[in-house]
């Protein structure tokens, strides 16, 4: 193949456009690679439809990728190590930190680093290398990128979210762990509420309590470790208080993960956690409005550790990537369609009316 | 002497009104006190305004509290293993944990204890023994009572604030503490504010900056710790904005700890603090209505930690003291009226109208 | 019943004698438990061949129990709140703290309480009430002994491992746990080796490997989740330590338990740690003599974090409880030999010989 | 200047030769610095006599640097954020980790990098640049090395320690921190010992001891911060013990830092700890031999954390930085020599025969 087809994104809402471009030689650390796993992620529907202020058009989406390299320069060593030559196949970390700023090296959490860089999201598509996001055949990744190297015959549909949502997800399981024996509560069934699901299992959550709007998703919540679902369009708030309250012996949910974006899931999953519980909101990827928050009741009197997460960085990556590997006949399940490239803006219609748990994109 | 004097709150908003009660036999393991100094603090007022339903009447206000040891039945350990002997100069910690329960047993958060005991707050004087406040020439302590011994010629005042205001602001800095080189902000200039900027700077905090209504607490704040010191009352929200940017190069502050009991303190506050940071409630002893807040751009966009802060226990109570003990100096400062136990009832006016700092109660 | 059947050791190395002894009436607080499962712990031997010089004479041995209340005088909770009435089936915790001292009360761990007293271990038998240990039909529990109350129909042999196998390997996971994605070195067989690779596996760890010295033994280890067994009789310690450096890219694991109680595995198991890793020692209950450990290569040079575990509280007795009902069909196959009362002397052979993996006497 | 003067070790034992380079342009992201201290550590007179099999020949030794931005390509900023000029006072970390590998992404203790570059250890003279140490008039540092602009007036000597000594040391305190109110032991009167006196101090230690060997060296060991010191040329090994029992109320201290690098010292120390305290050993840079440790007595028994230190990392190095500079006329006494650069020779035997506390060098 002498070039790159890639679905570009030029205007807002319309379809995403094939357009062809070279392939780049790459430079030193750089890696060609050919993909083989684009997922497409919730926010990418939301950049497409311009909600987010951010986006470079025109710009090529997809911040999930798995590949193989096609093409490299030099020596180069995967994150743990390991020796990455071509026809490899990888998955990279999403992001770019700086490895230099205050969040990098003093804070250690190179999430926050307000130099981060992330394919398919704040690199547009205009000035070549233009290869620069996952809805392409090919993608050209900087030296800096963090590369994990995967067995050559595992199914790269299946670990591709290990890089965004599930990376997300570890880091709310990174900051706070739930403790051994907990009851832990999850709002939402999308792909953040699975990955939350099976780290509190990995977690030795001793009950895992998660609430959703379908029978079929909630099944799939209790394939990933879910012991108790509680379907909110057919119990009410009260009876899901009850219900959880009975779990419990009266106290409420040792720890809680919204993974759900809605402030009234906040505001439930608040009230149902224990005095001196934990509760994390990982589910907002965009301005959502004022929550009212009882200072007293909810937060003060009710010693409450609530934690707002916000992206990741490589070690969550890892994390994730660990927990797939240890759970791929779980983990295949959540990828409810795979879709040629072409079919990319399909792909995000999908994951915008929720039909589709996760779409991946596998070009050829 | 063979009984004892308590000021006792027996008709809400009314003069408290001296009471003799007969001075009890301890029973095994029971302490009888004589009182040398007991705290006044901002929730006596409350309680005494029926402001706090919990509030038996009649009752000896009165958590905080340090004496001699007056009666005695067997050996007696401190929480320390010194043996405690009549005479000996000791503080108590206000609340008594069952020891039973998922949070003292399983959790080890005995602040959380649901069947919590404490003096001066839910332990009414109308049945004998009768002497279960501070307000009093004397103090009957339960066995289960966790008691610090005292040098014997400490000033008993000085350190009466360990088993309120300090250990709540201890429990805060055990739940988290800033990491040294931090800049940490603390909201309010009273006594959990003044407790929160020693504790500040015990903990290694670069640089401290304190926000307060007026120059005498400031000034005061400057003593315990304070680098900057912001007055509300002479700069807007936007100058202690611009201020607080200046000093850590356009982050924000890493910590910052609320000790105002206002909700827009809180707002401004977690404004104020950096993306990752930690921001503690710790100043609100009931209900104070709805806080606001923007769910992505305050909580998770910014991966804040938010805290609630509620009471203490033993722990923190110890931490205080020690606090305390390595700058008897600078905490003299902070009570600013020594009243006989008569005049209570204006000491709980002093506090409720912020004329004083601290009031301390002294027998005799 | 009108009284109690006990193994009673009189005299070391001698078998165990059977003694009748009045059942007692439980004081306030107080339970009398008729028991349904003893546990014979590697540690009974020690104290039956007079290893360990804290023990009295004569004694009733068994610090593992599970039993149904058959007194109690007044109204009694669990210490998750539960209601505790006649007849119901409960599981208790064999230590009780002072909750007192440095340790209980600052410290909060309640395991270094130096006025802690032990089911089956200090208290002997001499004086009424007499039962104090679990070779007996019947034991009366304190008032401040930690209970947990179980479901009816629950196998009580297979949880009543909790109690101190499962507890000790709960503190040293509650100490520091591994983290997600991390490889795990278990090494010993034993029931502290079998529970600290259910934790391991319960903490998310991607790949447990565990080292035995029979076959047999090392089949149960994969059936509790080690991914990876090998067998030191068969495999040279070079040979140990080739096959954990090829499965962890040549770092050495992350994490690794010492269940052995020998010296020589300390050493090796050190060695096989990364830089930064974690050594934790669970499996020495009696003098050993020296280790020798480099103190540059071992400890400095790798940034080594090593933790001796001793003995447990409440908390951990909780999590290894948490950790067997979510498995019981797994914990089920630890229990090898159940054995009647009367046979408690053979238990203890058995457990010294290494013939059982856990022996469980189940009284009538 | 057209070219820089550099102290090069060529040939071990033999005294450091003058040398001149020429002064190199720095390259996109370089920063070419003219000294204005070096700091010399005792482990430059260890690489002096050959004791560090990794010493490059020839080589210019000194890993501590401060010094004046002399050249700079393109725009630079401080780890802080702050922009970097020409003129600009800085310091810089001694080393510079990968970015990329398991230490640095997943486990983030970079000071773990295997890859790790150092300037004056691992980085020889023989090729151009040349100037990869402090022991020169000019220092050219890569891009990835962390940077922090310092106030112009500082006293550059006062702070190079932070860059070593200072960074060791607090990489300790940031693995585990005393406690508000615990005492701390700090076994060593030299560089590490007085960082670490400072940091428990600034960590809220109740009481600091520190032992040491002269009474010169004990006087600033108060100056510090210690409370309590012992000279263990006056008191027995059986005196220092009952002293620490005593200001322990017989428990042992809660946390000790070993900074003397000597294997009777760790003995010693771990002896003194209380069951469930921690030791850190810190002061050892080169192989030692073996420590005999009981292993049930001194480890499993009692619970210690006993936690090896190997160098430090860019955070550390930030909080070395923001305690001294809370502190610059204390810090202002470790420096015992301050000499020019010719008399590097003259320095490291200073500090060899620990005739001096702290020699830093003074090019011009």
């Amino acid at each position: 193949m002498s070039s790159a087809k890639s679905m570009v994104l030029t205007e807002f809402n319309a379809p995403l456009e094939k357009q062809e471009y070279p392939l780049p030689e790459p430079a030193k650390g750089q890696l060609l690679v050919k993909i083989a796993a684009a997922g497409v992620c919730g926010s990418d529907a939301h950049m497409w439809r311009g909600k987010d202020p951010r986006t470079p058009l025109p710009v090529i989406l997809g911040h999930e990728g798995v590949g193989w390299v096609a093409g490299i320069k030099d020596d180069k060593e995967s994150v743990e190590g390991q020796i990455i030559r071509e026809g490899d196949l990888i998955l990279w970390h999403r992001g770019i930190s700086c490895d230099r700023c205050y969040y990098c090296k003093i804070i250690k959490e190179p999430a926050l680093c307000s130099n981060r860089l992330v394919y398919g999201i704040n690199r547009g598509c205009k000035e070549p290398p233009h290869l620069r996001g996952g809805y392409s055949s090919h993608i050209l990744l900087d030296e800096s990128t963090s590369v994990f190297r995967l067995p050559p015959h595992i199914d790269p549909a299946v670990v591709v979210g290990a890089t965004c949502s599930g990376s997300t997800a570890a880091h709310a399981f990174d900051l706070f762990s739930p403790r051994i024996g907990d009851t832990v509560l999850v709002q939402g069934p999308g792909p953040l509420g699975l990955f939350s699901i099976a780290f509190a299992a990995a977690c030795g959550a001793a009950q895992i309590v998660a609430i959703g709007g379908t029978a079929d998703r909630l099944e799939l919540c209790r394939g990933f470790g879910a012991d108790i679902t509680l379907n909110r369009n057919e119990l009410s708030a009260a009876e899901r208080r009850e219900k959880i309250m009975e779990l419990t012996d009266g106290l409420g949910v040792d720890y809680a993960v919204e993974a759900a974006g809605s402030k009234e899931a906040v505001k439930e999953g608040i009230s149902l956690v224990r005095p001196g519980g934990t509760y994390l909101s990982v589910g907002f990827g965009e301005p959502a409005g004022a929550l009212e928050l009882e200072i007293f009741e909810d937060l003060v009197r009710k010693n409450l550790h609530l934690q707002g997460v916000w992206v990741s960085d490589v070690r969550h990556t890892y994390m994730a990537l660990q927990l797939i590997r240890g759970k791929m006949d779980t983990f295949a399940k959540m990828i409810t369609h795979r879709l040629p490239l072409e079919r990319a803006t399909e792909g995000m219609e999908l994951m915008e009316k929720k039909e589709a748990v996760k779409v991946v994109l596998t070009p050829e």
